[in-house]
């Protein structure tokens, strides 16, 4: 079995090193993609890996690659990485974490005896968080072989600065980024370790746990048309009132996603008049639908389409239903993800089911492409994308230590020819 | 009996004459309180009132009132009227109908070969809509003493100007204003004709009808806490959602407002973030309850409360409520309720049950002090304050006619004493 024991207490001062280059600890990062911040963290990051035995490139879309050689001369490879980029005012741990372990990884393997039986590569994808241009997986998606150019062209950041002028300006040529296909060609498996950013681990006592994929996601705005009226001349009987409506539907989503241990979330009710005064004449929803089956997802939305209808129909109401977003579940690779989960039982965290991921990851582009599992550390509080993001300290040594352990495992299955393509 | 019949063709040409020098019938009626229009309205109705056989003057509150001698010399009078203000692109009937059919009144008793027993005094309110200042009922809550000019000073208009400055351009001093009580000493009884604005009448197929009151109102903002997360990485157990708290909460208004054949709005629910992608962690409704009766009023306020708390305790969330409107029922004096029931039926609008008013009106103040009642015109569509405001020719006449033979009987009422003073 391939010895991979991280240097957990270096991937933590490491965490602290890039927090104190790149906005502190908890005074929000700053670390935007594509913007001279950004650059200045890569640049601490290629400081880090100019210590180590590796060959390092930038790929067409701006993705960061750290390749170390394995025994093996087949061209074959495992990726460990995630993403250095951060939203605005961020945490300290979102993405960076993935690429400090992936960095201890490298270290861990540089520093045994024997090169591993497999070459690995580290990997800091470009753009996942798309907090700038509003377009996630910029780099990953890339590499996937799923951005077209022309979708992401002219997107403007809030101070009018087109996207491929920003790629431009790092070097980037937002046309021969989809040459990024390129760097999966030899690629046998996919493995990250991120924070969870959100309650299930915090709220079931576990400090970390192997995850099963990353949902679907199902987004639409559903707009109700009945007729505003006034609150004090219109009696019960004699109403078009579309926020009863939407409230009514509102509440049969939540029944809808419970049935199906799915998640279901209406985020707004936004009615015209709008005012103390009088029925709503007009509502609009937003609606997000997310299950790691596609098929439980298909059926909660065709669920929630009945409810907006029949709710619609029960107050003399009309709906219609505009898509705005949709994403297909990402389940991830059986075999990694059981090993992820002995691994994280091995590093002392217990053994839990693995739970999915709500938000998307760049591991939900490379899925598809490649045999891919991630591992997730508790979040205390259980949020993220803000400064007060935070691990315990006893969570990131866990996960950290059941990711090295996954990597070492993955080298040995990959190395066997005993884990296959996911296509 | 006095015989009041009303001319009812020479009341339908003043307010096509009126709708002319203000605005157009239905090109949106431009008499906004205040106003050099207002003032232009008001100067075609002393034209009209010059030709008759009174005295005129205006209040302090900026009233406008005309005196016509009766037989009795006890100071005793009846005052019919309405308000010749409207909101900006009004209807061309909302309150001039009123104005327009006491003128009517007046003519038909000073064309009467024997004067009226009691004197009758037209009165044209001023600002009766709040359109340009946000506070309705001006000049008849001047007369009926609870304006306190202190509640009033310093509203701005869109413009940047102060209400007590748009008064002292039209010759009212706000801090005098007060002084209108004194023209309430001696009234016997206020009679008032108005459109509808709801659909009520046109759903029952009446034409026209007697009010029994204007109803109660209360007004609250109450606002939802919980906890704004994640979409996507929030389990539904894990949520504290108070979108779905104050849906929950939304439908149950409606029940109440049933349960108690009141009315109960919930015009809005604005949320924070508001945003597709996160569970609602703040939620402001805006609730509107109203019912003719006090009590009924008193006990739909208890139960919203009551399910406002029980829906956030539900879902983990916080609910405070915040009182930012009120008024009390107005019942209308049931001697006058009844002989306008019974004018309605006479005048061919069959015999149907007093309907209440939802909006508020200047007899909702003069209600409080002297013997009050409202006939109500059908409104078709059943919509006001836009320039599509509209009521059925005959709806127009059935309304007119009944409204004169109400302020006959409700003369010989008053001159046999047998009507007894609200308070």
């Amino acid at each position: 079995m391939t010895d991979l024991a991280i240097d957990v207490d270096a991937v933590l001062a490491d965490l602290t090193a890039l927090a104190k280059v790149s906005g502190g600890k908890h005074a929000g990062a700053k670390r935007l993609a594509w913007s001279d911040d950004w650059q200045a963290a890569r640049a601490w990051l290629l400081q880090r890996l100019d210590e180590l035995p590796v060959t390092i490139e930038q790929d067409p879309a701006g993705n960061l690659w750290a390749h170390l050689d394995g025994a093996g001369d087949d061209g074959a490879f495992v990726i460990v990485g995630s993403h250095i980029d951060a939203v605005p005012s961020g945490g300290w741990l979102d993405g960076v974490l993935g690429v400090t372990a992936a960095l201890g990884v490298l270290r861990a393997l540089a520093a045994a005896d024997t090169p591993p039986p497999v070459s690995v590569r580290l990997v800091d994808w470009a753009d996942e968080e798309g907090a700038r241009f509003g377009r996630s997986l910029v780099g990953s998606s890339a590499a996937a072989g799923t951005l077209d150019p022309d979708d992401v062209r002219d997107l403007l950041d809030a101070g009018g600065i087109r996207l491929q002028d920003a790629m431009a300006a790092c070097g980037i040529d937002l046309d021969a980024a989809i040459g990024a296909t390129a760097r999966l060609e030899g690629a046998k498996a996919y493995l990250e370790l991120h924070i969870e950013q959100g309650p299930v681990l915090l709220d079931s006592d576990r400090l970390a746990g192997a995850v099963s994929g990353t949902v679907g996601d199902e987004r639409y705005l559903i707009r109700f048309s009945g007729q505003s009226a006034h609150a004090g001349s219109t009696p019960m009987r004699l109403r078009r009132d579309t926020l009863a409506a939407a409230a009514t539907a509102t509440l049969e989503v939540r029944e809808i996603a419970i049935r199906h241990e799915g998640v279901g979330t209406v985020g707004s009710l936004r009615s015209e008049p709008g005012v103390i005064t009088a029925v709503a004449g007009f509502t609009e929803m937003m609606l997000d639908l997310r299950h790691l089956d596609a098929e439980q997802l298909a059926s909660m939305l065709a669920e929630c389409r009945a409810a907006c209808e029949a709710a619609a129909a029960r107050f003399d109401c009309e709906v219609e239903l505009r898509r705005v977003f949709g994403a297909t579940p990402t389940p991830f690779h059986p075999r990694l993800v059981a090993l992820a989960r002995a691994a994280v039982h091995a590093a002392g965290g217990g053994d839990g089911e693995p739970i999915p991921s709500g938000p998307l990851h760049d591991a939900t582009e490379i899925g598809r492409q490649v045999p891919t599992v991630m591992i997730f550390a508790q979040s205390n509080p259980p949020i993220s994308h803000t400064e007060v993001e935070d691990s315990p300290d006893a969570a990131l040594r866990v996960a950290i230590d059941a990711y090295g352990r996954t990597v070492g495992s993955a080298l040995d299955l990959v190395a066997a020819g005993e884990l296959e393509a996911t296509r």
